[in-house]
């Protein structure tokens, strides 16, 4: 089921812990062009936080589906995180994710398929000359991506390894109690939406369906506000809970920056809760943000 | 006039207000390659203001004289501005415009020679499988894109929609007064560089010529300074008016910062004033910036 | 020596203080584009501090053992800074740089070989037909790279000049004073870590060696720390003095950020110091960050 040494690659992806101030990036594609100068690079995120594993993996997981059949680099890579050996894995779309054994790349292999396939980075013929300990993305993977991209296969960057035995990040924690669930946020989009780690199933459990009213607090606050499709929904400047482009509940003013009515930032705890589903009397609901 | 199925497309240039930090615009690219793995991708700005119109129109049409044949997908759409009818845009440079008719190609339509067709984004066919409705950049435009850079023919996309029906947005609104010219701040470039929504013309109108000196009034502040080719010609340190390398007028400090030193950003008002060219007298003219 | 028009380049990289928000970037690579339609486009670093020669020069040095051959644009180009000719510069690894004649190519020159070859940027036929003055990189230096890319013989840019007539930068200065080092910040990279303009062999000829314990002070705090491989070898939360991956001596945080830490940015000063390195004895040595 591994790609022959007839398959190549047109397209590689990147998701690092970079940033884009400096040469990481640039460096690591330049090591890729060295070896594969006919490839093109696809950019997913370069912002993943500082040595953020699952946010790296959430991530990856969250663009695999919308991305073309490549070579997906993972680097996000800290040194004190065991284990530290670097997997290739073939999914079964087609594609070959690189990084770190770490379990960055978990979610995206589900998001893939699963893998059908996998191999150890252990043989640095494939690497630079010169391997600098904490710079294995530009050293180690982006060659192994290059060589990748020229159809070597798979058995040359390394010993089989069984699949099974890449490292798995432990689910999302989602409480959900009787009528609340307890989620945080897990990305603040630049228009200030707030996507929770949180998925619709989650308030479906708690009782809690599209066009219901439900109580959120977060940050010493709370109010009360539809559970709509979209924020397009509510009115102008409103608060609204919604389901984002990527399957997560996500709260988002309509028009306006929620992160920056709520205050909250990416890990802040957020509590919905469902509301009596009475008929409306006067007073007996806020539709929008309280004070 | 339109392309027929013959035309392809080597590049698709991207304008958005997804901001960098996320996978926006990795997906939508991701979205492209599926459909469109030989193109290439130009990123003209992702940092457009968030669901700010005249923002993205103002930039893509900037850039769009420097920008090769290509097809070009304007991302701001904000769910709040009405019509929501995609479309395409044959120009007669032979590009393609792909985004919201909500005015955001109107500007980059006139620097590409005007429209010569265009097509309402009606066939899903071309779309993806299931669309958000908050995400069309993704789910409709972007692979609308990647068919036309394919050679998919302006047919396919939707009807025909007279060109003359497209969303045009407003001129600027600069008021010149007699002597006085009333405009705004439009950009701040990486070097605090002051760029308004002013033209020479502008200037010209109020009696202003190159090398004439004039008061400007911004932030409660007021100086007196010279309205030079470029900032080059006036001393390090000091502030000029002078003409940015997009054709609107700028305020600039050579080899400084004039954002910091004036302490204006997007959207201040700025006034630049005729003063009476007399003879300098000691004490009658001080350049530079007013205390 | 020189490439012939038989030589054409796949690549091109783009180094600049244009930013990210603006769409200078995208505006030089249309210019490029618009000339040589099939070039791949990698973007060494755009956040170069504003009109700072020397960070472009040390930035693209350090990228530039990691790049592919290719057309090399280097776009930092004050007004204020004499001289202003444009040159490109043949290397003896095949690739040719162009940009300002004012130092920021010198670097990248030494890494890559040094120059065989260079000529002056003349010929207005490569270039724009008009050139704004203050945007040489848009209008001159990319149409030129858009041709050498093309095959376009060096030649044809202008007339030969000698490399050894091109700009070099001073050494940076590094005061080695006894058993001291007296340094600066240079990067601050997204991880926090501090790379200072100091190298290995300047700690060694103040009698430093891996595996010493070093005074550092910097910011009105001093430290006693280890002078280690990696940073991986102190204990998380510690700080320790290493040697980053692009051969500078660092200060990082292991599974920190030693830029928060210690709060320090680019351009401060740092002095590293022998210390005597007698046997531990209890409270003669702390490891750590100073109070």
């Amino acid at each position: 089921m591994s790609p022959t040494s007839q398959d190549r690659f047109d397209w590689v992806t990147l998701t690092s812990d970079y940033g884009v101030a400096g040469v990481f990036v640039g460096v690591c594609k330049g090591a890729i062009a060295q070896v594969a100068p006919q490839v093109r690079f696809l950019d997913v995120c370069h912002l993943i936080a500082a040595q953020d594993i699952e946010h790296a993996a959430s991530t990856l997981g969250a663009a695999a589906p919308y991305l073309p059949v490549a070579v997906h680099l993972a680097l996000v890579d800290p040194m004190h995180v065991p284990p530290s050996r670097g997997v290739v894995v073939h999914t079964a779309d087609g594609s070959l994710l690189v990084g770190p054994d770490n379990g960055v790349l978990c979610r995206a292999i589900d998001e893939l398929g699963g893998a059908v396939d996998a191999a150890e980075a252990a043989n640095p013929e494939l690497w630079r000359d010169t391997v600098h300990p904490t710079f294995r993305g530009r050293d180690v993977f982006a060659p192994i991506a290059g060589h990748l991209a020229n159809g070597t296969a798979m058995a040359e960057v390394g010993p089989q390894i069984d699949p099974a035995t890449l490292t798995v990040l432990a689910d999302r924690e989602v409480e959900v109690d009787h009528d609340h669930v307890h989620g945080e946020v897990a990305v603040v989009d630049h228009f200030g939406n707030l996507s929770l780690n949180i998925v619709r199933s989650d308030l479906e459990a708690a009782g809690i369906s599209f066009g219901d009213m439900v109580e959120i607090r977060c940050n010493g606050r709370s109010a009360h506000i539809p559970f709509a499709a979209t924020y397009a929904e509510v009115p102008r400047g409103r608060l609204a809970v919604c389901e984002d482009a990527f399957h997560a509940v996500m709260l988002a003013v309509n028009a306006g920056d929620a992160s920056r009515e709520l205050r909250v930032q990416r890990g802040d705890p957020v509590v919905i809760s469902r509301l009596p589903q009475i008929p409306v009397r006067a007073g007996a609901q806020r539709i929008g943000i309280a004070p």
